[in-house]
């Protein structure tokens, strides 16, 4: 099946936003086995979108676009799409009560213009959103299949996944199963090289490397007509590359690496609190996405003034003066505050410069003190990051996370 | 005059990259006056990459590409576009010393297939690349310009500063001038309701909403050959808008929520202290995206469990025991103790059922209290929240930061 990807909206001819819609899309497509030969973006044009329409099925059978499906007046795909079909508008009472249950939840008065959302092109197969108001559709008509998705990537993915590619699946009847390893602490390009002999030697199932941001993710994908003979073959190569990459796998699939830091530490018996200062509550934040960290995590204190420090984490006065906020003594000492307040096993902290401004040739941006209590044991280390504030933080977090993680596997 | 942005590269196609490129163009294009009407991304074919010039050309008088300038196998732009404008390819010896030479800088040996980089269709106009070894080229054909530039983001952006946009002023004499109005606190389609007479009588400028998140951006965008009579007409329109709006725009352009909360707080020499619980550290985080936090937050606590709500805080165990820890008592408790025990003006503090499990009849998933400490006052508001365990966390950190902003403005 030859697919192709037509993201509506004027904000991306602007360049107000970047396109990760059809990124995601081409991903997902490319594991699905469905060839994507173009991208196309329009704006709110209803003109334009029928000519880009026309393009897209003279080379593909399917299209999935994204964007155009909110209630405001720019908002046209809906329309303009059945008009391409030579479909009417009808009215659906049951997305209706959907739409008036979602406002309701959400405790606001409904506008009238979300109606609107409520119009279909007739015989439209209706796709939920679980994370908004507009629904999707999907129309067939003579071999030709246009999916329609919202724009915001967060109703997006979630509809592509729950609705999309279920109906996906039914259309071929080639199985194509994938997973994902993944991979914090080591480069893409290091990764690259470590299983250079497998990703030589691969035609089914296939392997491919991608950078998320700090992690490198492995998708082995397989595609067969026999679930279980696919299944036998992705398993057989996970021990290969498992094999060589050893710890830096973090979990697969699903897995974050909260999860998996929540699940080791739970599995001890073990628990956590945190001192953070330049990554200012990132660290709690991303342990508290899991939703079991309670189990483990008991608190997290930001301590971003001197005085927080030495008032909830006993930093002493003298090791602030001496060595300044930003160095390893202090990292050590708030871990430990931290760890002994809160009445815990471990305690993590973090001290550093995060910029754009308080860099100085000793302490320059993106110097940063990870300090660990562990069971009793203080520890600290420096590391140095590059980019913007946002980055040197976000980087910072993920850092000291994992070296708790590589700490909790070495603890038998 | 009429551009596209035609990107090329299989690596687009298979989501191994997101096109920030196309972004970068369409943000430049728009600032220079040159409308853009389509985005096409192709792979490295060299008879698609013929038709979507052929397309593209049917539309508009300029085509901008990126990709397919490097040296391997698969990088086919230049020559195919060549082909398309029927131009020989011809050796440009003063392009190859600029390359030798680069590769003397780096201190690495030419291989062999870089020469294919001297070489241009007939008549090109030689762009330089000052971040790596592909030139890039324009292309001028009976009205048609063909602008030819490298795919990776750091040689692509220089070469459009130094090479394109010297030839573009050369070529237009229109600018599109836009200024983007931030809203919170209230949706999309309310905030296109509310405007409606704006949005309804717009020409020039135009006036476009677009739903961010929590927020809602108006962006303004005026077209003439005036800068002063672009700047007058866009704050005559932002007058209007505001006139309406209020304080629902909470700042423009690079304004973000947290760093307009921090400037208020300097200005009004507040102090701020903030206690989460399911918000686990997003709202500490958020502020401190700002650098300039540290002149006003003090310090944040995440008290997840029960025990650091006491020990921290002095929430009351009679609270917890009666109330339960997500309530509005709590709420309130915890605001308190984070303002006294942090000596701050302001505490802030959330409590909540984040889910995805945990929620009850009475507490459901999505029911959060916002708990507030503003200058010896103590208050709190509930409100409930749709979407997945993360979502109700993002909101309720920019809900509560939104309200922070409002009570501070109304605090003459």
């Amino acid at each position: 099946m030859k697919a192709e990807i037509l993201c509506i909206g004027t904000e991306l001819l602007l360049g107000n936003i970047v396109n990760t819609n059809a990124q995601y899309l081409s991903e997902q497509l490319a594991a699905a086995g469905v060839s994507v030969y173009y991208h196309t973006v329009v704006g709110d044009n209803p003109e334009r979108v029928k000519k880009a329409l026309e393009i897209a099925y003279s080379r593909a059978d399917m299209v999935i676009t994204t964007g155009g499906l909110g209630p405001t007046q720019d908002d046209l795909s809906k329309k303009t799409i059945g008009e391409f079909f030579n479909r009417e508008m009808v009215f659906n009472q049951e997305c209706m009560n959907e739409i008036e249950k979602y406002f309701k939840r959400i405790n606001r008065t409904m506008t009238k213009n979300n109606e609107s959302q409520a119009y279909f092109p007739e015989g439209a197969i209706i796709l939920k959103n679980s994370n908004g108001t507009a629904p999707g559709m999907i129309l067939e008509d003579e071999g030709k299949v246009c999916i329609v998705l919202p724009g915001p990537p967060v109703e997006m993915t979630l509809m592509y996944e729950n609705e999309v590619v279920p109906y996906l699946q039914e259309k071929t009847d080639e199985i194509i199963l994938s997973k994902t390893l993944k991979v914090m602490g080591i480069g893409e390009s290091k990764v690259e090289e470590m299983i250079s002999d497998i990703i030589n030697k691969q035609t089914n199932p296939t392997i491919a490397p991608y950078a998320k941001g700090a992690e490198v993710h492995l998708r082995i994908t397989c595609k067969t007509s026999n679930k279980e003979e696919a299944l036998e073959k992705i398993e057989k190569m996970e021990q290969e590359v498992r094999a060589i990459l050893g710890d830096n796998i973090y979990g697969c699939d699903d897995d974050t690496l909260e999860g998996v830091i929540c699940k080791l530490l739970e599995e001890k018996g073990l628990k956590i609190a945190v001192a953070e200062s330049c990554t200012g509550g990132m660290i709690s934040a991303k342990l508290v996405n899991h939703p079991g960290a309670s189990a483990v995590f008991m608190e997290g204190a930001v301590t971003y003034s001197n005085e927080a420090k030495m008032n909830r984490l006993n930093v002493r006065k003298e090791s602030l003066d001496k060595y300044g906020a930003v160095s390893s003594q202090v990292a050590e000492e708030m871990a430990k505050g931290i760890a002994e307040t809160a009445k815990c096993d471990i305690g993590l902290s973090t001290t550093g410069v995060a910029g754009p401004g308080g860099g100085t040739p000793e302490k320059p941006v993106g110097l940063v003190y990870l300090g660990f209590y562990y069971r009793g044991n203080v520890f600290s280390q420096e590391i140095r990051l590059n980019g913007d504030r946002l980055k040197v933080r976000d980087r910072t977090t993920k850092m000291i996370l994992d070296r708790l993680r590589r700490a909790l596997l070495k603890d038998k």
